[in-house]
This record gives structure tokens, sequence and C-alpha cells, in this order.
């Protein structure tokens, strides 16, 4: 197999590099349904991975997991009308069960704000239930018309958290904190950079007061939404009735917040970091982080007896790693590990036995070298995986740096949108009308109004009214 | 709040028992579609712990997590007779999607089977590629008319292993496997003997050739399946036309296995375990393990402290634990947490603290006793979750074995299951007949054949021709 022929340039075709990586790295394998894909071993695996952090983070900030059903009574749905029109046309319907007609129909669950808004007024009775903190690791089904793996599906799995809180603060408070939460996921774990900021009224989710965004740029230099956070202030709890008695004896309406990432962080990843060669994992969510490949074992039984002693090492540490022996070339096996975006490449063969030694290679830039083989071995490889995901941020950093543009007239706009050349930062006037016009003449959407705000023009380069925010605009996934 | 009287004695209506404690101990809630129920913190915590350690166990055993689509297609379900015979009357069915009328009706998933399969078909292509172990985590869906939280539901959540291999002797020793996996579930974590055996052919799982099951026996004496495995053979993979290439260059059909514990479990826990004054958890799936209760804190300031230190170093050895200060009195905090199960709870005052002692109790037997505050505390206590563990499974054991009877005529068998004795051990010639006389007289049905087959008669009592088998038969939920 030559090293690149499975997969197609990124520069001829990204979007069908971006299917073949999906595909060829065994990361997923299409269904009979439409937008229903199967998510392989491979690429169950970073999300497992992406979801053990999290969970962990969700914990140590105070959230508790529950499990609501999957199925919503129209009735219910149909309470909160500016939501149950965003998701209402996108549902999948379920008109049957046990061989007979419903007499209501049940919507698949999109989104289950509604049914956390009906058990929060069943259970919140008193102030001092609260802060509640719940989340909740699901799938979803919103039936879409054009479909990508992990970037929009017809069915994707995710996370959705949603608290309650006494005062307006602290929701508000809750919405950013999740927000980071998100952005060190991004930082700590996925390498990637993301531009965090409020989205604008048209962008943001249907009945939330205010939505934060984190948003990556993949190497196309479109934008990708990675994960929101909604402050609900008392809308939905309004719909819904949802009262609590307060310490003064008067009944009282709560806070709301929600918050989500879902399985589109494994297309983050994808096109944030991969290559011509295929897939380029950063460690902490490789399912397999290092791969040691004996080189002419057959000469010299030293080879797999170092290449068990430091695969053995490295388990004692939690590196996920394995040796391949199988019968194929190095060169196969190479082109193989590349393609599966292995972060650290091990040889070991008779030459390096003799030295004391084994050679390197990091997926995310080819930097190759060798390391002492001593008893400190496997501690100096663990090291690397933390080494490897600052260098695969740093990269990615910038990256986004080169591809965020102040624009200062409509020209400038199309010229960063029209070449692929990432996000527009623009002055705004705040009307939605400019962001439609910049859609309909440019495809671009706004993807957020950066917490920096630090103004960049006295008008609105669209409609030359005085400016009020700045917005970074960019077509998107 | 008096100790008893949030929950009906189970004397008095053990039904009536298993759903207040359900409700009470905050494990479940009712949603509005009959059947589903919401998961809330406290019962999906405890799903969780089973998870966590079966994930495990089946990382252990060489398998790979995947997720399949939530739908699927009519055509495909109906690919293997006996199967959609068993499934398709209780699936719920998706008509529309997208706003529109689907040509197709997708079932929402009974089992996935089909899918597993479907996809085999697709990825199976070499002998090298066997065995193929996969196990998934997901909820299904399965239209009741009879519901209970967590015995029986429209929606559960489970765990489906499937696999595929390339000899039957192989796929038999993975169906045997993986009940022995099961088995020590009960063993080790949920302080659960299980009766394990076959399935006879009128009770296996729909498709299957063989069906090993766990078995438990609840307090009011009933049966409850609490955990299955298959072997298929061939079957599944002839009709959904899965073959690979052997090593002797011939298209061959592999071997099939399956297998499943869901949420059931937990109705398990609660009706082994639990007592008139709620639930009783054992240690490892406890969401809470350990509760520091302090007394009179107000009045020594080395109360909170030594609760403090003692719950941080719990927490150092990972120990689920937690210090309740709220203003409710002991008596009330007391009987909250035996309601909730605590496996220990561990009373702080200020006479303990110049004694340099604490008080414990242990829920399942009511024990009371004190361990020396010391540097050593920590570690004894945690020391006790597996102490507590093994005692509890002693007395379930101990009520297993005075609930299994050896019954040689059809009168001792009516004995036992009118009388709600537990389970009849009977000979039995192996006809399905006698097996739906005895249902359609005593509504009990065979639960297993145990594994050891020492023939207790040489006919059988229902029909008296010759005895082929031992049967346990019991009524079961």
């Amino acid at each position: 197999m030559k090293k690149n022929n499975a997969i197609t340039p990124q520069e001829q075709d990204f979007s069908q590099w971006y299917t073949d990586v999906c595909t060829k790295a065994g990361l997923m394998d299409y269904s009979r349904v439409k937008g229903f894909i199967i998510y392989r071993p491979y690429g169950y695996a970073i999300w497992e991975n992406i979801r053990n952090y999290l969970d962990e983070q969700f914990k140590l900030t105070g959230h508790e997991n529950v499990y609501m059903p999957l199925l919503i009574p129209r009735s219910l749905l149909q309470k909160e009308a500016e939501h149950v029109e965003g998701f209402a046309p996108e549902c999948a319907v379920v008109t049957q069960g046990g061989g007979k007609d419903l007499e209501e129909p049940l919507y698949v669950r999109p989104t289950s704000e509604t049914l956390f808004c009906d058990h929060f007024k069943d259970i919140l009775s008193s102030y001092r239930d609260l802060p509640i903190k719940y989340n909740q690791w699901c799938s979803v089904v919103r039936w879409e018309k054009t479909t990508r793996p992990f970037l929009r599906g017809s069915e994707f799995l995710w996370q959705e958290g949603h608290t309650l809180h006494r005062t307006e603060q602290e929701a508000r408070e809750e919405a950013l904190r999740m927000l980071r939460v998100y952005d060190n996921l991004g930082r700590d774990i996925l390498a990637i950079p993301f531009l965090t900021g409020q989205k604008t009224d048209k962008e943001k989710f249907a009945g939330a007061l205010e939505t934060y965004t984190v948003e990556a740029i993949m190497k196309d230099g479109q934008a990708l939404q990675c994960g929101t956070t909604h402050y609900f202030g008392q809308g939905f709890a309004e719909h819904y009735d949802i009262k609590y008695l307060d310490e003064d004896n008067t009944l009282k309406v709560p806070y709301q917040t929600s918050f989500g990432v879902s399985t589109r962080l494994i297309g983050a990843i994808i096109m944030e970091h991969g290559d011509d060669n295929g897939l380029v994992l950063p460690p902490y969510v490789a399912p397999l982080q290092v791969v040691i490949i004996p080189i002419r074992a057959a000469n010299d039984p030293e080879v797999a007896r170092r290449a068990h002693c430091l695969e053995d090492e490295l388990k004692k540490l939690n590196i996920r790693c394995k040796i391949d022996f199988s019968d194929k070339t190095p060169g196969w096996k190479y082109a193989q590990y590349e393609l599966m975006g292995v972060p650290l490449r091990i040889d070991i063969g008779p030459k390096d036995c003799q030295e004391n030694k084994v050679m390197y290679v990091k997926r995310y830039n080819g930097e190759k070298g060798f390391y002492k083989f001593d008893e400190n071995l496997a501690k100096v490889i663990a090291a690397e995986m933390e080494t490897i995901t600052r260098g695969m941020y740093a990269k990615a950093l910038n990256f986004v740096n080169s591809h965020v543009h102040e624009v200062h007239t409509y020209d400038e706009l199309a010229d960063v949108i029209l070449n692929g050349k990432g996000y527009a930062k623009m002055a705004w006037c705040g009307d939605q009308a400019c962001e439609d016009e910049i859609k309909a003449k440019l495809n671009a959407s706004s993807r957020c109004m950066p917490f920096d705000q630090t103004l960049i023009d006295d008008t609105c380069p669209i409609c030359h009214k005085k400016a009020k925010k700045v917005v970074l605009f960019a077509r998107s996934y």
C-alpha cells in the first residue's frame, strides 16, 4: 500500500478527503437509514474518551446524571411556541406502538428541554432544592436533509445539561462556567483553540435569551460550531409552570440554563488536525496512543522482549498502546497507523537494541528522533502525551490566528468569505437585516460576538449605521 | 418522620412496598408516557456503577463498544422470521420524519441483532477478522401492556453484546464465558446469588439455539430473570448473508452469540435486599456508601472537625461519602439514609470525640458498634465495603437455599408455587406440553435447567413419561 493512495488529498477535494478519513480509518459506517451512522469501535472510543473527561468535569462542577424518556408527547413539546417551531419540523414521529395506532403522536427527542421542564415542575418545591443541576448522555434525532458523518446527522450522540437556579446572576454564571468547561476541553484535551463568544439573536437557540458558543475553524477555512450554553431566563419555567416556595414564603419562578456538545466534536478533531495521510488524533482522546513496531524481530529475540517490556511499562502508566507483530511490512504498518492518527510511533530493531535506544515518530509534525532505552523510557513516552497535545494546540492556534481577519468594507468581507480565508471580524450595527444580507450574498453567518468587544469601526460596513458590536462572520458546517 | 410511615410493609403488600421504595428513595419518577420512566440521579448512579464494572469486564474479555442506529427499517427486521415474530408486535414505529410520511416504517430498536448482523455482513471478509466481539450500551423500546419501574418498561437501558466466531466451540464458550461474567457481577458486586442454567426451548430467545440465564429469587418468592446469553449457531448469519473467506480459501458462515443485562438489575437489588425501612444497597453500587452524622455538633467544634477529617480520608480512598450537617434531627436523618439504603452510617458526637471512637451502624443487618478514631479509621471503613458485601451475599444465599425445593409430585409442585415458597426443582420429560400445563394450572414457568443435571426422579411428575432433565419452575416477574 502506498502511503497516500487510499485518501483523496485535501487540496483536491476537502469534502471527499473528510469522508475517506471517516470510513477508511474505521471511525464509522453508513446504516440503511439515511443520516443514521454506525459508530465503529475506533470512532466510538474517541467519544468515550471525550465523555469520560467531560463527565468528570460535570461532576466536579456539581452536576448529576439522569436519564429522561426517549419519546415526548406532542402536547408537551407544544408548550413553548418558539421551541416547538424550531424543532417539530425536524422530528421523527412514532404513531404506532404495540401494533396499534397511538392516540397522541410521540416525538423522538430532538433535545429534552421539554422533558426536563416537566420533571422540574414535579420535583421542585422549595428554595432549599435549588440549584438543580442535571446532565444527560443520550442520542437525539433530528431529520436532516443533507447529512455528513459526525457533522450533521439524523441521529447523534450528545450530552445535554439542564439547570435551575434561584437567581438570575447564578444562572448567568452557570452558562458562562459551562462554556469555560468546553473551552478547557478544547485547550487541554482536543488541542483545538476555540473562538468563544455570544450568538446574535438570529443565531441563538430556540427559546434562549442568550446563547454562548465555542467555535472552531477547520482546515478548509470554514467554521464549525462545537458546543453551546444557553441562558433561558424564566421563559421555559413560566411556560411549564415551574415554581418554588422561597424563603420569604412567596412562590417564585427559577432561572434556567442548558448546555451541550455532541459527536460533532469527532468531526472537529478530524478537520482541525487531519492531513493527507489521514487522521491526526490528540493523545488524550486517541483510542491508541502509542504503537510499537518491531523491526526484523525474527533476527533478534531481544526485539520482541524489549517491545513487550515497553508495552507492559506503558500499560502500568495507563497509556493505551499495542505492539503490531503482524506479518505486514513495516512500511504498510507505518501508513496504517498514520491513517489511524496514532500520536506516537515507536520502532525497535536489532540495531536499536545494541545501541540501547528506540526510534520515535510523532504523527502531528513528523518529528523523528531517539529515546534512550532505560528504566525511564515509559515515563518519557507518557510525558510526551502532554508535549504532543501542546504542540498540536500551538500549531492549531497559529492556523486560527492566520485565519481571523479584520474587515472594514463589504469588499474586504467578501474577499475573506469567498476566498476561504476563514473568519471576518467586523463592526456591526446590531440589525438582523445586515446578517440576512451577508447570508444572502455570501452564504456566511455570524458565528459569535467575541467577549472582547473593542470596536474596530464606528459604522457597520453593510448599512453604514452606527456600529454597536463586533461580530465574527464565516461560512460554516 | 416516623421510621416506617412512608413505606408500605412488605408483608402487607409487596408490590406497593416496591413502588414506594422506587419513588420515595428517589430512584425514579413516572413520565407522561406510560411505561417510560425518568431515571433520577440516585437511580441512574446505581446503573452507572453497574455499567462501569461490566464495561471493564467486557473490555478485559476482549469486547469493543460500538453504537448502532436507533431505528431499524422494517425490511431489515423481517429477515429472520422467528425474531420478527418475537419482537415486531411490541415495537414503537416511526412513520413520519421531517414533516413527511416515510416510505418505509422505521422500528425503534427493541434489540439490535438485525443491525449488528447487517453491519457484520459489511465488515467481515476474512478469517483474520474473527472473532468480532462488540458491545453496545443504549436504551431499547418494547411496548408493554403492564409495566413496573425497572422490572418491565416500555423503555429500558441495557447493554447488548454481539459476537462472531470461526468455530462452534469458540461461540459456545463465549456464551458460557459471558454468563460467568454476569454470575460474578451478582456474587462480587450485587451480593445476589444467581441460579444459573439453560433455558428450555419454550423459554429461549427468539432466534437462539441455546439461551443461558442468571435467575434471582425475590423476597416474595418470585423469580426474576436478571441476564441472558445466547448461542445462535449460524441461523442469523445465514439469514443476513454473513460470510468470510477461510484459510482454506472457501466461503464459510461464522457462529454467533449475544448477551445482555438491563436496568432490571436495579429492580433485582431492591427486591433481593430491601426491607420495611426501604432500600438496602450493596456497597459497590451504592451512590452513597457511607454517611456521617454529626451529633450535637453545635456543642463541640471537635465533632465537625473529625467529621470533615474522616470524610477527606474516605474520599482519598475513593469511598463515596458525605456528612449531613442539615438542621434535621438525627432521628430524621437515620430514617432518611435507611430509606436510601446507605450501607454504613457513622455517628460522631462530643462523647465519641472524648473517647476517640465513632459509632457505626450497618444497614443490611442493623449491626452496631464502635471503630477507634485513629489514623487507620478510613482504611477500616473502606475494608467494610467488602465485608458488608460478603455479609449481604451470605444472607441472600441463605434465603435462596431455603427457597429451592425438590418436588416429586404435582401436589408438591403446586404447594411450592401456590404458597410462594420459591423455586420448585423437578424432573421433566422434556416436552413443552408439560411446561404449558404448569403454566396454565399454576401460572409458573420453567426458569432454567441448572448445570447440575443429576436426575432426582425417573419420571416426569406431570405426564409420568421418562424424565430427561431437571428444571426449576417458579412464578416470575
